[in-house]
């Protein structure tokens, strides 16, 4: 729904609050998506908010809770008594509920495990332990599971008794008594089968599957390449623990995404969206990166220094100075978030590193005297250099291009070759690197050329 | 399938071809994903392909077609008769068909036109009408239609018997013989349904739906708000033109970052993955944003050489220029690329610019503050600068950043209101204003406080 219509249906459901017609806003309720009833969670009156919640259907309350901010989530389960919260967790799927444990306050976390079914709790528990960004952390446990000797008709039955609970039911796992995967069945493959096939001759045995501790980008991966609606989640031993279900992966494709924009920016990335997020929480997100380029600025601060004694001599230099840095870090910048982004994305792997630093070369040769040429003429025509001065301009351009985007794609590859994530460390060093190379190739440029420097 | 097994795979299938053996090519083919087929086909030496290609079954075939580069797909449909052709287009679904056409050279373009059905061939010209990055562009004609007077088992006789030719089974679309859009079905509603439950009881009537002219992003945050596996498009008169499959929804979100993520970086996007762009379309890629912002350092250059005078009376400011500039140019870059981000997921709108405004005027006092103050104490101890100096120094840190942050978080907004796409417009424009901005303060804030300057 439109955030316009939504604010429109607040305003009515405010209004309906005021006349105390609560028949009317439970016809309103039942009308709606869980999302939209969480956006007007979100806009409602604190006072009002039980209430509200109360008036909806059992499963569309669990869905609209767990669409929530974390605030709202702590505020209603402080306001619950442990029989609706049990009853809530009943509804809410084992993924949903470790995401909204991840967020709450010790207290509360520990008293939504004590209200869960001790085989429930177990899962949560499971799930809490898997690394952080690993598959294990985003899977959920419920899925349909199969044995290869039933018929169609017995899966459907299976199917019609469990499926309410699961969270997809278009994807069947077959598995063996030690739970070991051995197949999928897909809800289209029963509905077009006959009632008496037997799975196992339906069932396909090449399954395509992801490990518990595998990158949650590398699950996302999987879904956009082949396209399927959840892929299972095996341990070590190839026993099935969980899926992950394809409307996780876009919510994990968008915050990895975002996340890689963040950090490109210097922003310690959060999961909040922005008009959520403090102030100070925000400050605490950005300071360090600035605090750490300003610092990291020393460098470009002593070169300069260092040639205080030819700056002085012929001024006009110094105005060279912002557009050549600049250059530098964009065509650097350039090449740093092309690779980096191709590396979360696996379109190349650090294997490839000689693959990329031969087409960064060739790039940055063009790119080096497209630039150079403009940039000579530039400072003839528009700056008012002379011919000299203007040389110097256009063969630091070339020098700068070509090392800022060699440094630019081979950064990222190695620090991900030693396993850190290059969307955190590759911008600031890049960045300080460059930098440092291009006043220290204009000044060598400058002393070589210009006499009497 | 991992990138190791997919290499060794590829080696035994080359074996297999010198040895002549097809019988075990085809019974590895049997065995694989479409998707990991197509990566085969893109190393498979070009003699070898084509037959390759007709060894795999007709649904796999056209699958794995829709996986390959355009220049595979080129190369294969060249290769092609009429006959198979025909055949191929016949199993490939129409938004697949329609991306595959969008890419060739007009040729093949044309033959494939006119080997397709003639309904086909009106589905497809229709969606290559709508507008680029629109719902309606990305959408396939492919659904399943339902009656409201059906029962339940009329509705799984339809499915099964015209199932097998749609993108998906599991949502089902209610129209009336207008083809007006009154309601969806879920295949889980049905299997759990009494056979004989009307559809019109069954149905949910509150459909969420897109437009055809609907922004594909916004396409995208529907389905990660309501986690939907398909999304209803529906034209002016609200009559179901298509739909949208969440396979294609995450294709989109990860598309659609990439771009974010190039643009900001001042790359033109492409659609190519980083190995197959070729150099010269990523030299045009690049290079015209790099000239352009050399070419905007006019202003900085042009304000240097106004305060030459005074620079060559004090040759220490210049050491802090890139300093100075670099600071208020990542302070403006973290909040332009945050803001950027929110509006492309829809976490802020442009109505929004007040709250966005006041957020970020409390994060730049703050972010202000905490560098003015360390930028004094760096000023001094680190680089040797006198007290005025360092003075100087730490008023300009403040107000550039504080402006910087403000011009940053303004900009996008401002350029979303007026209708154009921020991730394009907003960096370069951005950049050249924060950094005459930092240039213009220093240089007055250093003549305000230093005497005979």
């Amino acid at each position: 729904m439109e955030k316009e219509q939504l604010e429109e249906l607040y305003e009515r459901i405010a209004e309906l609050f005021e006349e105390g017609d609560y028949q009317s806003i439970r016809a309103i309720i039942s009308e709606l998506e869980p999302f939209d009833l969480s956006v007007i969670c979100e806009e409602l009156e604190e006072k009002r908010l039980p209430l509200f919640f109360r008036m909806m259907a059992k499963d569309v309350a669990a869905e609209c809770f767990s669409n929530m901010s974390s605030e709202l989530q702590e505020l209603l389960i402080r306001k619950m008594s442990d029989t609706e919260l049990k009853a809530m967790l009943d509804e809410l799927f084992v993924d949903d509920t470790v995401d909204i444990i991840e967020e709450m306050p010790a207290n509360v976390a520990a008293r939504m495990l004590a209200n869960s079914d001790p085989v429930t709790r177990a899962q949560i528990n499971q799930i809490l332990n898997y690394p952080k960004d690993s598959a294990g952390s985003i899977m959920t446990t419920e899925y349909v599971r199969l044995d290869k000797n039933m018929s169609v008709m017995d899966a459907f039955t299976r199917i019609r008794r469990v499926g309410t609970e699961k969270e997809t039911i278009y994807t069947c796992y077959v598995t063996q008594s030690d739970r070991t995967l051995v197949g999928v069945v897909t809800a289209m493959d029963l509905m077009l089968a006959e009632p008496d096939t037997l799975i196992s001759d339906l069932m396909e045995t090449n399954v395509i599957f992801s490990t518990t501790d595998e990158d949650k980008s590398s699950v996302v991966k999987k879904f956009s390449d082949y396209g399927f609606l959840a892929l299972p989640v095996v341990d070590k031993d190839n026993r099935l623990v969980g899926i992950v279900t394809v409307d996780d992966a876009i919510d994990v494709a968008l915050d990895e995404a975002t996340e890689d924009v963040e950090m490109m920016a210097g922003i310690t990335p959060t999961d909040k969206p922005y008009l959520k997020a403090g102030v100070f929480s925000t400050w605490l997100a950005r300071v360090p990166w600035l605090m750490l380029l300003m610092l990291s600025a020393t460098f470009t601060g002593a070169i300069i220094s260092a040639y205080e004694e030819a700056l002085s001599h012929l001024v006009i230099l110094t105005a060279f100075i912002p557009m050549l840095m600049g250059t530098a870090g964009n065509a650097g910048g350039q090449s740093s978030v092309t690779i980096i982004r191709a590396l979360s994305l696996g379109d190349v792997v650090p294997g490839d590193i000689l693959r990329i630093l031969w087409k960064e070369l060739r790039v940055s040769l063009l790119c080096g005297v497209s630039l150079a040429i403009v940039g000579f003429f530039k400072a003839i025509w528009l700056d008012g250099a002379d011919t000299l001065v203007a040389m110097v301009v256009c063969l630091t351009l070339f020098a700068t291009v070509v090392a800022s985007k060699v440094v630019g794609c081979c950064f990222p590859v190695l620090i991900k070759k030693i396993g850190f994530d290059p969307a955190v460390v590759a911008s600031p060093f890049i960045t300080t690197v460059i930098d440092a190379l291009a006043l220290v190739v204009y000044f060598a440029v400058a002393t070589a050329l210009i006499p009497n420097l």
